[in-house]
């Protein structure tokens, strides 16, 4: 796809459309939408435009689509596949000036919102009003809510509630040729037409662009006890992952640290509180949570005692509010704490839950062969791995040329256990060319002739999801 | 569209793709598949074709897409949208034969199945191990699941477990020339392309046939309670539906019956066990479970004092499982047993629940205006109410022409207050004339983009879901 270069003309469109402030060539900000946390790639947009409305987004998706211009649309820059990155170059469509709460319907139980609300930001302002909005993202203090739909991310506590795509009733995007529509209604149930809303959710900019979204949410829960369970051995700790659904409990998170993990976070902030003996070679991080306190005991009473069936060292109890956020935090540094010590890739597999022994056991096995080190982690309850892979000492060629292909071994058989390769990262630029490992011609050619229902000239994100 | 009757060498073509058992062009046999439970409509289609399998499905469509052949899926024929009418002739694509649960994970939580078991021998099958699989359509001791999927059904248990689509993690398809693929993973999370998955999830036979299935579970939950609690105002019964919410509890079921819905099943069933007293107009039908009976016992006594708040005859308590059964009973039959006194539509509006009280109150006036009588009830926990309309006296000519105004003007309503017209019996053959009331242009041609992408012929299910 050949698209047209931007020029002094288009600039001075886009500055009609958006006002002053609204676009910018500014070489700082053209920098700080060339990345995101995605390793270490940079690719340069020829503008940032900041829209304030939803008008203003089909102004420029009209005149770009008229114009052949790509458009990649930009939240808070903390995707780990490489969805905001420009790649094609064109317009990053930066959606942090649309960052208004709209509406918490307390009656309801939905909110209604822009897409440039901070995650964190977004479940504080419900919780204020009793409500709970369960999604929550590692980055989820800095992440906006928008990208969160274009990935369909999850978090630890998609175990008990489920992830984004659970919690979106409907979606305002506008469609790549200006028009602007609504996918659903704002209901619970809906067999009203094609389900476009449940499309739209993880089809990270490359269909539309999302400008409001309505969440259901929940009644929060007023109780929850954390414990961090220390392993000897990091396969057991897997096995005891399915052993406390088969007893019936359903975790509101349920994580799984290998050792390198939370030995990473643990140095990253200096933090000397969790005992780290050498024999530990893995943990489990779970949390329940209700409303109703002794039940809560007894759950945790019965996970310690599938815990205790297998060699551990004694489980920890989180006491209080700070000793639980102290061990949030260092469950939510770790991918970034990893990252601080290497050039890294991080993949973000997913198998039925009782099969994540198994895939432990591959990744490790993959990574003898191939000569690679893995830091693994995960929301394990979801038989969701990240496995961070760190170059270390590999050199140049083999990282380029030969983990590639370990990384297509390990993804084969993902795929063979019944899983596959993203369970909330999203495919974006850095997976794409492993996509025909899960997905085969008569699957990618309906993928792609969706994306040209929705834009057919292909501005919208180009060079992301296929390959 | 102009397609192909079906002739001798069709038919032949068929009988040696699925043998003398698979193809009937017997009168009975067309019969039978010329209607579903949808009012009194009658379409024959010119052959009954029965696969035993995924490859015999595919075999007969590809074959049909290069005839230019319309298929018509059917599953039980219990539909309430007219799904299953072959309303342009060709194929009735009988599944029935398709009934096989392949593999029931209890490892995993998850179930594979074929799509004609019946929804309730599914419900029975997991539960002997332990499982639990929520929704249940009133006519789940007779619908198939695949019909379900078609539909993305709910039914009473969706307040608090969610519809159809938030249990199916994959999907088996055929799509229009004979290919066949999967739609996504056997995992709970998956970011990995567009969700085809939730596609196919309620696009009623439009996209492609369904052949297997994967389903998640959960852990069955180990007691409930059941309340009846009559209303002397049908409105005050729906505004306490939006109470026990605000109280931050979530039953596992919700229902609402007008006095006239239940008043029709007791007679149906010449019951005489629930007291009817005429000042008593309304009723709900509260479930709630759980693994903790005194929890439940609480929740119980807190949904019987929001009760009180209202003017309502003391609250039944199902004491056995015996008076459970008989309650559900009643209130499962309440569809049929309208329908058995009059000519009927049925409507299937939803809102967002605290509406509830409007739209009832929308219903009554609309009737008025046009002088229809309505029978309401549904599943007032996600603001779903069923709206039928009975014909009553009503003249043949009111009843053509007048009488679709009506309901013109309360969908109108239901939109405007964030509903839409169907919250899971679909839009198929009678809604779709209403479908330009709650999507615009853009928003229908890009559901028609989207079929022509699965179905570039138009083989599959013409003549529903677009106008």
């Amino acid at each position: 796809m050949l698209y047209k270069k931007i020029d002094e003309n288009d600039l001075q469109q886009f500055r009609s459309l958006l006002g002053a402030e609204g676009m910018s060539v500014a070489a700082p900000d053209l920098a700080q939408c060339a990345s995101d946390h995605t390793e270490d790639f940079v690719f340069y947009p020829e503008v940032v435009l900041r829209p304030q409305s939803t008008a203003e987004v089909s102004a420029v998706l009209a005149y770009c689509n008229q114009h052949n211009i790509p458009v990649t649309a930009r939240g808070a820059g903390t995707g780990l596949s490489g969805g905001a990155l420009p790649v094609a170059g064109g317009v990053s469509l930066d959606m942090k000036r649309m960052n208004r709460i709209l509406n918490i319907d307390t009656q309801n139980f939905q909110v209604t919102t822009e897409p440039g609300v901070i995650t964190e930001v977004l479940q504080n302002a419900v919780k204020e009003k009793g409500l709970y909005y369960p999604p929550d993202p590692a980055s989820k203090g800095s992440c906006f809510i928008g990208g969160n739909i274009a990935e369909n991310s999850g978090g630890p506590r998609a175990v008990k509630y489920g992830v984004v795509k659970d919690f979106v009733l409907n979606l305002e995007v506008v469609l790549a040729d200006g028009s602007v529509m609504w996918t659903g209604a704002n209901v619970l149930k809906n067999a009203t037409g094609y389900n476009l809303t449940q499309l739209v959710v993880g089809s990270e900019g490359t269909l539309c662009i999302v400008t409001k979204i309505v969440l259901r949410l929940i009644p929060a829960n007023r109780h929850d006890l954390l414990l961090l369970i220390p392993f000897h051995d990091a396969s057991e700790a897997c096995r005891a992952v399915n052993d406390i659904f088969l007893a019936g409990i359903t975790p509101s998170a349920l994580e799984f640290m290998e050792r390198d993990a939370l030995e990473c976070a643990v140095h990253y902030f200096g933090d000397s509180s969790v005992p780290l003996p050498d024999h530990v070679q893995a943990h489990l991080l779970v949390e329940v949570d209700g409303n109703h306190p002794e039940q809560l005991i007894e759950e945790a009473e019965q996970i310690t005692a599938i815990a205790e069936k297998y060699a551990t060292d004694p489980v920890l109890f989180a006491d209080t509010a700070a000793q639980k956020q102290q061990l949030w935090k260092l469950r939510r540094i770790v991918g970034e704490a990893v990252k601080g010590n290497s050039i890294y890739k991080e993949e973000d597999t997913v198998v039925p839950r009782a099969c994540l022994p198994e895939l432990l056991q591959h990744v490790k096995e993959t990574g003898k062969k191939y000569g690679f080190r893995s830091v693994c982690y995960g929301h394990a309850g979801d038989g969701n791995l990240h496995v961070n892979i760190v170059k270390g000492d590999m050199s140049d060629h083999d990282w380029q040329y030969k983990l590639p292909e370990g990384i297509r071994e390990l993804f084969g058989k993902v795929h063979q256990m019944g899983g596959t390769i993203s369970g909330e990262h999203g495919i974006g630029y850095v997976q794409k060319t492993y996509l025909s490992i899960v997905f085969n011609a008569t699957q990618l050619a309906l993928m792609e002739a969706i994306k040209k229902a929705f834009d057919p000239k292909g501005i919208l994100n180009p060079g992301k999801i296929f390959a």
